[in-house]
C-alpha cells in the first residue's frame, strides 16, 4: 500500500482529504496543494476512473497546476482540486449537496468551481451547502466550455506580447494567426485580432462554425486537420489539450504558439522541442488565466470590470518576463513559468 | 497503490485527512469514523511507525473504536482519531501548534485529546491554535495514565452489575475480586470495593505499590505474574491490554472479568473463549467509559459532577442489556456490544 505522502506527486501538498458520504455513497478527494497565497481554488472534476490510484494522482496533479495558475495570475488564492468518483449511481442533487457539505467542512481552505463533468447548475446545488463555491464558468481542463470574454481578452493581450517579443512587431496588423477552435473563446480572440488588422486562418471540428466566422470576418477557414500545418506567424490553439507533441511540433510552421487551450504540451519534453525549433511558446496556464482572474475578482468581492482589466494587463507583462528569462537561461518557457510560480508560492 | 477507501478498515469511515505542515515537516492523519452522534472525539497518538501502511491502519482502527466507545457511553459525540508521525525531529511547540491548526481546519468535526506519546502539556500547546481539544487526561491506549476517579467509579458500578447478573448477588460483600494493576484507577476501584466489604487480592508490576495498598485496605497482595491464576469471583484487569488470550483464559479461575484496562482481548476469538468457558466478560470500552463521560461532559459544557454521576449510572444498565442479549443469542458480550454500538451510530 502506498500512503498519499509516498506518491511522487504528494510531497508538495499541504493536505489531502478523502470523503465518503454514507447516505448517498458519494466518494470524493479534495487535494490542497498550497494555501500560501490564499484559499486553495480549483475546480471539481466528476469522472469515472479506471484504476485505484488514478483519482488521487489526478487530484494531486491538477491541484498543483491550480497553485501555479492562480499564483501566476496574480490572484490571492492558493491551489486545490476536487475529484468526485463517478459511479453507476449518477450525480443527483443529494450527492451534490453531500459534496457541498464536504467542502464546507474544510472551512474555506478549499473553494470549488466547475471542471470536467460538472455544470453551472451543479454549482448552484453545491452552493446550498457551502459558501465556498466560485462562479467560475469553466475551470482548467473543461472541453468546449465558455471561459468567457475575459479569457479571450487575456489571450489577445498575451499573444500580442509574444508577437512583440518574437517578431519585434508593436501591433498585429498583417500578422498571420492560425486559430485552432473557434468556440466562444477562439471566436472572441479572432474578433479582437481582426479588429486590429491581423490576417486570420480559422478551423474548428464544427466546419460550419469555422466557415460562419470566416464569412463574418472576411478571413480563410481550413479543415480542422490542416490548421496545425498552416504557414503562419502565430499558431493559436483554442480547443483541445495535448496537441503539441513530437509529430505536430515537427510539422508546425509558426514562430509563436499562443492560445487559450489547457495543457497544450503533451509532455514536458515538448516544451524543449519548441525551444529547440525556435518557436516561442506562451505557457498555457499563464496566457489563459483571464477567466479565472475575472471570476476570482468577483468571488473575492475585490473589484469590478475595471479592476479585472487592470489585472488582465499583467498577463503580457508576466509573459514577457518569462520570455526574457527563457532566452537568458536557455530553458523552455513552460519550465521558467513553473519556476516563477513555485517562487510565488514560497516553494523554492 | 491502495487508496484508503480500498482498505478493509476504511469503508465505514466518513473521511480521512492527510496533513503535511511544510514549515515543520509534521505529518499527521486524522480519521473520522462517524459524526452521527456528534463531533468525532478521540485522542491523538504520537508514534513512530515501521511500515508505510501502519499509521493509516492504526488511525482507522482506533477511530472506529472511539465511535463505539463514545456511542456506548451515551455521549453526543462521534468517533475519530489522530495519528502524528514521530520522526527524528521530535515534537516541538511549532509542530504541536501546526497540529492544532490542522485540527482547527476541520472546523470542529474532530476533537482531540491525549493518547500514547502525548501529554497534558502538549494539549495546552495545541489549544493555542484550536478550540477543539478536550481535557481528557488519558484516552484509550495510554499505559499507566490517570483516567481519574470517574473511570474507577464507572468500573465499580459495572463490576457490581456483572456480579449481580452472573452470581445473583445484590452487593459485593464477601465477593472476591482479584485486581491486576493498582495505579490510580485500580487503587480507587479497590477502595470502592473494600468499602462495601469485598474480599480483595491485588497485584502490580510495582510490588511495593501493591503491598502498600494491601496494608491500607487489610487485603492480600500477590506477585504480578500470579494474579491471573488467583481463584476469585471476579478478575479485574486494570493495567495492560491484550491480557486475555488462549493461555491466560485457560488458566483463569473466575466467573466474571470486569476491569478498567483497554483492549483486554488479544483477539476477537478470545471473546468466544470466555463465553465457552462460562466467564462473563464486561466489554472493556463499555465498562471503562467513566473517564470519557466525565471529561466530555465538561468539554461540552453540559453539566456538573451531579450529571456525570447520572451518566455513570448508565454503565451498569448498558452492561446488563449486553449480558442479557449475549445469553439470549449465545454470542460473546464483546460482539453484542459492537452490534449495539453500530446501531447507535446508524450503521446496521
Amino acid at each position: 500500500m502506498t500512503i498519499p505522502w509516498n506518491l511522487a506527486d504528494f510531497d508538495a501538498h499541504e493536505d489531502v482529504h478523502f470523503f465518503h458520504d454514507r447516505s448517498t455513497g458519494l466518494r470524493a478527494i479534495i487535494a490542497i496543494h498550497s494555501t500560501h497565497l490564499g484559499p486553495a481554488a480549483g475546480g471539481a472534476r466528476y469522472w469515472r476512473y479506471a484504476g485505484d490510484d488514478e483519482p488521487l494522482i489526478d487530484a494531486l496533479r491538477l491541484s498543483r497546476g491550480m497553485s501555479y495558475k492562480n499564483a501566476m495570475a496574480g490572484l490571492p488564492m492558493g491551489g486545490g482540486k476536487a475529484v468526485i468518483l463517478r459511479d453507476d449511481d449518477g450525480k443527483g442533487e443529494a450527492r451534490l449537496e453531500a459534496f457541498g457539505r464536504m467542502i464546507e467542512s474544510l472551512g474555506g481552505r478549499y473553494v470549488t468551481a466547475e471542471d470536467v463533468g460538472m455544470t453551472d447548475e451543479d454549482m448552484r446545488v453545491i452552493a446550498r451547502r457551502t459558501r465556498h463555491v466560485s462562479g467560475l464558468p469553466v475551470a482548467e481542463g473543461a472541453a468546449g466550455g465558455n471561459p468567457g470574454p475575459a479569457t479571450a481578452l487575456g489571450v489577445f493581450l498575451g499573444l500580442k506580447a509574444a508577437v512583440r517579443y518574437k517578431l519585434g512587431r508593436l501591433d498585429v496588423e498583417g500578422v498571420h494567426v492560425a486559430i485552432q477552435g473557434v468556440g466562444s473563446v477562439g471566436a472572441a480572440l479572432a474578433r479582437h485580432l481582426a479588429a486590429e488588422g491581423a490576417v486570420l486562418t480559422v478551423a474548428d471540428a464544427d466546419e460550419a462554425r469555422a466557415a460562419g466566422l470566416a464569412a463574418e470576418l472576411g478571413c480563410k477557414s481550413v479543415p480542422a486537420r490542416e490548421i496545425m500545418r498552416v504557414a503562419a506567424d502565430v499558431f493559436s490553439p483554442c480547443a483541445l489539450g495535448a496537441i503539441l507533441d513530437e509529430q505536430s511540433i515537427a510539422e508546425l510552421d509558426a514562430a509563436v504558439v499562443a492560445g487559450a487551450a489547457n495543457n497544450q504540451l503533451a509532455t514536458p519534453a515538448d516544451g524543449e522541442r519548441l525551444l529547440s525549433k525556435g518557436i516561442l511558446y506562451a505557457p498555457d496556464y499563464v496566457i489563459n488565466a483571464g477567466g479565472i482572474i475575472n471570476v476570482a475578482t468577483e468571488y473575492l468581492g475585490q473589484g469590478d470590470a475595471e479592476s479585472v482589466r487592470g489585472k488582465l494587463a499583467q498577463i503580457p507583462e508576466r509573459l514577457t518576463a518569462i520570455f526574457e528569462q527563457s532566452e537568458r537561461r536557455g530553458l523552455p518557457t513552460d519550465r521558467i513559468a513553473d519556476d516563477m510560480a513555485r517562487r510565488l508560492i514560497g516553494r523554492d
